[in-house]
């Protein structure tokens, strides 16, 4: 199969896009290089040294293995957009072309107006690009969890069934975005929805948790081939930053009370989700969703997972409840389906294997690069910033 | 009160402006004139010819009412809206300065894209401009009733309480919008819903029907304060349309079956309801949503009203069904909720009265000004341009 993967030098979109090529498909790459850019902007970097993506798509082609093309260019342009569709003529496109940090989006008017345009004019341009050359095309979008944030009701995946005052219809789950990042993800379901309702296009919408992992069978090939680990407080997630802080002896800092409960997955199973979503295109016309995570835990559990899987190591780091610079509920119910990709064949990994499995391990190796000033939130959603970050936000 | 009406050279912006001026409010009008521009672009114009605002501003000026204040530039454009913010620092802001044709927005790339930005963008400048300068302002921002589409339950008014396994919560009504434009407002919605909710803001939803009309105390006064009246495929309403055929005989053209019921208003409800969103502000924290409607009818109901109006005149033009451009359902079931503003005392005016009451006088009183050109729908929503148009659309 044809695969274009948007995003391709991110975090999952390059260990992706060597995956799916190492099954067999025919896969290219697009990357504009704008996170790498938006490191620099923030002051941070990955824990663990990633290589240019020139070098990676030259090293994994020189492996023997089935190769990738790589086209370097921004998805918001569309005279790039429209010569990369007619050239490649994608069958599948896993679309990973997204700003993709909710703080990053809160940090001022900018970044909200940034984070949103890219993402909904990326996706509107990917859209139109699919009508007008590959109306067949299956279009396999990266949503988020998030997108529904913590209602008081199950959670199901895409659509609900309501009955109202003696009445029925299923509609698209009501959304509860906690981010103008999210925001951004929500807005791209509607319009995805209302092109494959409109036109006839389909499209597979990943309502992901929050991954971790940075093994996979294809990064372990080379250490030039690994992907990115974020940890600071823009761009990582609370078990990275976790899994930091446990190795070099800092407190573990849960947010808030820690009762936030969130969906999460290893990244082998975004790849095999990735996958088993590729090949498994809904009809015509038809927008599907599938929330995809394999076990859902509180922020404090999380804690409580590092501290457990540290001292297993020896360390023994301790957790402290720090002030929490999101809105969002601390304690609240969740339950959130996830069975469709189950149904399809996708085998979890489960967090505590992988933490003990390589995760703590592997941070500890690159201690020296951490950088203590990014373990703490610079930045508070109702408030504006915190603390002097050297740079002025605007 | 301080009220600042964003998008005051508009079809309902002028109008509003001068009403609130008229209750003895200190209004300053905002607009970029893109109105205008657009009109060029389409080759439209209105049907009643309307003078430049500031000839406008100019004439209301000189007849010994409230002034009204005129700001020229565009909200998407910040260091324009921060300015104007610091200098008028208004009590209610009244938001009507986005793009408000379905059919534009479908035109093209281009202008899917155009439509989404300058709507997301112009709103999320707003937000930050309340939350960085007037906190407590009141943010009366004009949605549609479009943004719901047509469910098979009753809708209600901007959220709905689901009971959902034995659970309950209520929850922002799921939304199906019928085209960019609206998904456009739908993106807006959800990002004030986010802003109430995480900053404290507070703004009132107006989820508009159909507007008719053009007669208002205001515009009355003087022939070179009147409004806009647009008949064309593109910015016109199926009602206005109606009426121009019916007064030069030209058969009523219904778009498919006629079963699409949509909810409509006068135009001098619409400025009741501004004014009373404007007088009763949620509390500090809520996103309150009204639905602005008086009556439903479908597009058929419609049609025969404007043939019956028309026999009394003695005109007697014939009801045709022509394909229909749009992608819409044209039989379905529509019961939606409008009591909150009737609750908080509008007292409508009613479709059946109006249409005898002036409007097809005046639309008869302007034939020679009909473009027949413009009557029958030159883009079909999903296949493209449907005939030669002069312009080609980039």
């Amino acid at each position: 199969m044809r695969i274009l993967v948007l995003g391709g030098d991110g975090y999952l979109g390059w260990p992706t896009a060597m995956y799916l090529a190492n099954k067999g498909h025919d896969v290219a790459v697009v990357d504009s290089f704008h996170r790498r850019l938006w490191d620099a902007e923030i002051g941070a970097d990955s824990l663990i040294p990633i290589a240019p993506l020139h070098e990676r798509i030259r090293l994994w082609n020189s492996l023997g293995k089935k190769p990738i093309k790589m086209y370097v260019g921004d998805i918001t342009e569309w005279d790039f957009l429209e010569a990369l569709w007619k050239q490649f003529e994608p069958e599948s496109i896993v679309h990973y072309a997204e700003h993709r940090a909710a703080p990053f989006s809160m940090l001022s008017r900018r970044h909200a107006v940034v984070t949103q345009v890219n993402n909904v004019v990326g996706t509107l341009n990917v859209l139109f690009a699919m009508k007008d050359f590959t109306p067949e095309a299956h279009l396999v979008k990266l949503g988020t969890m998030g997108e529904y944030g913590t209602p008081n009701i199950d959670i199901e995946e895409g659509f609900i069934e309501i009955e109202y005052k003696g009445r029925k219809d299923t509609l698209i789950y009501p959304k509860r975005p906690p981010s103008f990042y999210h925001l951004s993800k929500v807005h791209d379901s509607y319009n995805i929805e209302f092109v494959c309702r409109a036109w006839g296009l389909r499209s597979t919408d990943l309502n992901q948790g929050v991954v971790y992992g940075v093994h996979t069978d294809e990064t372990e090939l080379d250490p030039r081939l690994a992907t990115r680990f974020d940890y600071d407080d823009v761009w990582g997630t609370a078990l990275n930053r976790f899994c930091v802080q446990a190795a070099i002896d800092h407190p573990i800092t849960v947010y808030g009370k820690g009762g936030q409960t969130r969906g999460f997955l290893d990244i082998r199973d975004t790849l095999q989700c990735v996958e088993i979503a590729c090949l498994n295109p809904p009809q015509l016309g038809v927008y599907e969703v599938y929330n995809q995570f394999t076990e859902q835990f509180t922020v404090l559990e999380l804690g409580e997972k590092v501290r457990d899987a540290s001292e297993k190591l020896g360390w023994h780091p301790i957790i402290e409840n720090v002030p929490n610079p999101r809105v969002e509920a601390e304690e609240h119910y969740y339950n959130a389906a996830h069975t469709k990709l189950l149904d399809l064949g996708l085998q979890p990994y489960y967090l505590s294997e992988t933490l003990i499995d390589g995760l703590l391990d592997t941070v500890k190796r690159y201690t020296d690069r951490v950088d203590k000033r990014l373990l703490y939130p610079r930045h508070n959603w109702k408030e504006g910033l915190l603390e002097d970050v050297e740079t002025e936000k605007i």
